[in-house]
């Protein structure tokens, strides 16, 4: 009995999960999956330069076989002020030399070096996603949100780090009916926080994620990567270090 | 010459305030024209049923001669859950009798009575717009957020509470480029808070705020106030006791 209700609910949590169709929310749309959560992904068009994750984003969803795909559209048009979305800016190529970035990384994981953030900074980009979310989690009852923030992928991105997910997660449950009420209590789910861009690529292959339908370039040309922004050179730089084959093609090198 | 410098302090400073083309909203944004600031109103429009508050909104942002208005679309579509955006919910009439919404405040203003949220609540809408209003913020360098949540309006929802914007103004400052690397330090300002609607009204009037072109019906038949929804009782209920002539047109009494 204990163990069919245990089943039931396993069965009953649902978790809204950040995809972008990337190489990390790929792994953490896998992870939520495989800790039981009914999934609703939620995917979100804001004419970024990179709009080819979403097709990316689409096909992993089939794979998985998840009905409730949800996307939607971000105005971001008059906000600007990353390259990521304003196209007369240029993606910094060759940016990443050596193990800089890793170098940030500390042992507690609470601050990394904040002189060098990137001009691919999207202004408040994950407070804004995050608050979709919590919008999407509260309309299907979902107490779980998951995110594939990483301090690899931070490399420089201020909404990446921990003190700042705890912080939203604290400003959440004083936000919404369904938290003020009782009826939830939502977690906000960083389960790559504080690997490597190689321990995510390893679990990645090891839970099944499905890494060849996976898009990680900033600034791809007709749907190949470019092999040189500072997300393609850390994802090269993973797989080689996790000695697993990447199944990206790239346009250079 | 110190006189000199507060003054230039002063013209530099910039806001952005959340801005409806509400009798709230209005009252903020003359009390932050009138602080001094450099104003940038940020104007949503989610499909909501009330969409003719957008109109109010440019012509009172024309009364007072502002030039960078932003307006941005929000996708609430596949979020839904509100009275106010999905058209098949009926939005409550005639559901305030007597005071018994002011009977949600306490002394300290810290907590409401949540027991009673309406079904005119929009699932982590302040959340959502604040998280623009921030991107906004970091990208025009201004360190000021103003939002008109009061305690009356308030009427059962959660994110227009005390605790709620500090969380919010905390989680802030961990979340953009501006404010960890100190250049920023961002504050959530509520001048209406603990003021009730006779309190916002008179402070309105005083201050020359353009009363005449507000909107704040959920319900509008043709651009008239419907005078038996929530914000429309409280509005008008607002009007008698501060001794004011309302000069909203309403369709109904």
């Amino acid at each position: 009995m204990d163990k069919l209700k245990n089943m039931d609910d396993m069965n009953n949590k649902r978790a809204v999960v950040l995809f972008s169709g990337g190489l990390d929310s790929s792994t953490v749309l896998k992870i939520a999956i495989d800790e039981g959560f009914e999934v609703i992904p939620l995917t979100f068009f804001y004419n970024q330069r990179h709009k080819t994750e979403i097709g990316h984003a689409k096909k992993i969803v089939k794979f998985f076989n998840l009905k409730n795909h949800v996307i939607v559209s971000l105005d971001f048009g008059q906000i600007k002020g990353s390259a990521l979305i304003d196209l007369s800016m240029d993606v910094p190529k060759n940016r990443i030399k050596e193990n800089r970035v890793r170098q940030d990384l500390n042992e507690t994981g609470e601050t990394g070096n904040v002189d060098d953030i990137p001009v691919t900074y999207v202004p408040a980009r994950n407070t804004v996603f995050l608050s979709y979310a919590l919008a999407v989690a509260e309309v299907n009852m979902a107490g779980d949100i998951f995110i594939g923030a990483n301090h690899i992928d931070y490399s420089g991105y201020p909404d990446c780090r921990p003190d700042y997910l705890r912080a939203f997660e604290k400003m959440a449950n004083l936000a919404t009916k369904a938290s003020v009420t009782g009826e939830i209590n939502f977690k906000i789910n960083a389960p790559l926080l504080k690997l490597t861009k190689k321990d995510i690529i390893i679990r990645a292959f090891e839970i099944g994620a499905p890494l060849e339908l996976t898009h990680s370039c900033y600034d791809p040309v007709e749907g190949l990567a470019c092999g040189v922004c500072d997300s393609c050179i850390l994802r090269r730089r993973g797989f080689e270090e996790a000695k697993i084959k990447d199944p990206a093609k790239y346009y250079k090198g």
